[in-house]
């Protein structure tokens, strides 16, 4: 990857870190709920690429805003003025085409997978990120925190079994394949956009953001063309979108740049971690929103998950 | 408890350790096929006190035996003599009256708990041992090993997952109470009897369990007076019995005496892994003897299970 050791050993404070970490802990816990939410309000109206767009659009305008803010205060300097050279910029749209490509194989994915198999499988990110994350940035975990990881991907799984969690073991080899390939895709966009983060520790966030927001509209553009082009003509941009349909527009924005920040601030593991709390923590909410029972496979799971929580924390390598 | 702290220092050899947990993990694994394949028989037909009896009855001849081939071999000494003082005898009688009253509960809690939730509440014995023998026997388990022992006992509950688990959900207050008090009866059962036994290390173990089947023997008689008497009477002590009860009297009866070898030359924490690894085993066994299917459940539980193992043993305390 070429990133200069030194450049990596600037450690945020441990409360920007925390700050960062409850942020996306809190906002993917409500995106879920979000979720559920227009679900019982009805099916989805609008179509998923504008809003994909939108989204993208949004966190551009957002990091904008809040670079006008930082220009106000601290003036333009060499690391927070928007202009960029292509040496920086050129290794900006490869996590848009993983996510581009991640997100066209879901299409495909369910004539191999039905939704409660693929439910499941997606857990393989867990995986796949812990792997990519030693290979590509080249950080350890020691062996506790491998063991953690590994607790962490089967406790996620083990809370969201149901009655039909067990058509998984009837996935056909394809389907198996495109379900790791879909890991290693997303896996390897979280961990490349960590890695075009880290590589320029002194560079603010928000140029960061905007440009890699640039490329993510850019690509979703693309997809709308594929999927969307003759929905997106006849009845517009905007068609079916609803006050839910915004809000969870607004919270996949605030939680993106919540990932990014993770990114600059943390890490993918601390992203994996936080998001996997966020899933418990949707159960518990959608309890008590949505009178949703618990089952005892999700008190299993969710004690493997802290557990994995604690072992990772004690378990940090030894310099 | 008074037990000498320097006698428990005695270290047995890695192999002899290692023997009879694998001895303990077969047997026990064959164990519950041998149930399986007695209830696919038909049902019991004999009287389960009588067979416990039987039992241990067959636990005090296999040790017998085992003592007269070391007296014609190293003669008769201060170690391997039968006869015995009252202040080494007195604490026998525990763990088999611990064991009665345990069983007798196991009548009662029927009333609160159906079978399905049963099963799932047994898995807090796990945690009851683990419990018992940090606070009797005092001995250090480290945080990892308290977090592998949590793992262990969610990941067993896991692998036993099916669609009647949720029920445990539904298990009143006096469940909950009878469960956790069978729990520590039999926690403390086995963590008693690792005292007893470890207490004169030097002494033969085929005496020590000589004397503890002795008590077994009697406290059955009791259990069969309690509650098959009038069967016993009319139908005769060993009505129903059939080829597969004699196996399965065997199989427990080696079994017992691979727990009291557990006892010797390892542990408790020993002993709770090997039995959970069993259960794993019969599962798996069960896939090729009657055609079970394995569920995603289970495969999640066995990966929590493994873990749990690796973390124990890379966990041991450091002195």
């Amino acid at each position: 990857m070429g990133i200069p050791e030194g450049s990596l050993t600037a450690k945020p404070s441990w409360r920007l870190k925390s700050i960062v970490t409850v942020a996306l802990t809190l906002l993917t816990s409500s995106q879920a709920i979000l979720i559920v939410w227009s679900k019982r309000a009805g099916k989805y109206e609008y179509s998923v690429t504008t809003a994909n767009f939108s989204v993208e659009a949004l966190k551009c305008a957002l990091s904008l805003a809040a670079l006008s803010r930082i220009w106000k205060s601290q003036g333009v300097t060499e690391d927070n003025r928007l202009s960029t050279s292509f040496d920086e910029v050129k290794v900006y749209p490869i996590p848009a085409v993983l996510y581009l490509v991640k997100n066209l194989l879901q299409y495909y994915i369910f004539a191999y997978v039905d939704a409660p198999a693929y439910q499941i499988l997606k857990n393989l990110n867990i995986i796949s990120t812990g792997v990519l994350y030693r290979i590509i940035l080249n950080k350890k975990l020691s062996e506790i925190q491998w063991a953690a990881f590994v607790l962490l991907s089967a406790g996620c799984t083990t809370a969201q079994l149901n009655s039909s969690s067990d058509r998984v073991l009837q996935t056909p080899f394809q389907g198996w394949i495109m379900a790791i390939i879909m890991a290693l895709l997303s896996g390897f966009a979280g961990v490349y956009t960590e890695a075009i983060i880290k590589k320029r520790p002194s560079r603010n966030i928000n140029v960061q953001n905007f440009w890699l927001y640039v490329f993510g509209m850019l690509f979703n553009i693309i997809a709308i063309f594929i999927q969307d082009f003759d929905s997106v003509m006849n009845k517009g941009f905007f068609h079916g979108y609803s006050f839910i349909t915004i809000c969870m527009i607004l919270n996949h924005a605030l939680s993106g740049i919540a990932v990014s920040m993770v990114m600059k601030y943390a890490d993918n593991i601390v992203k994996v971690y936080s998001t996997s709390v966020a899933m418990l923590l949707t159960a518990i909410v959608s309890v008590f929103l949505f009178g949703y029972h618990l089952s005892i496979a999700f008190f299993l799971g969710s004690t493997v998950v802290s557990v994995a929580v604690y072992l990772h924390s004690i378990g940090k390598p030894q310099r």
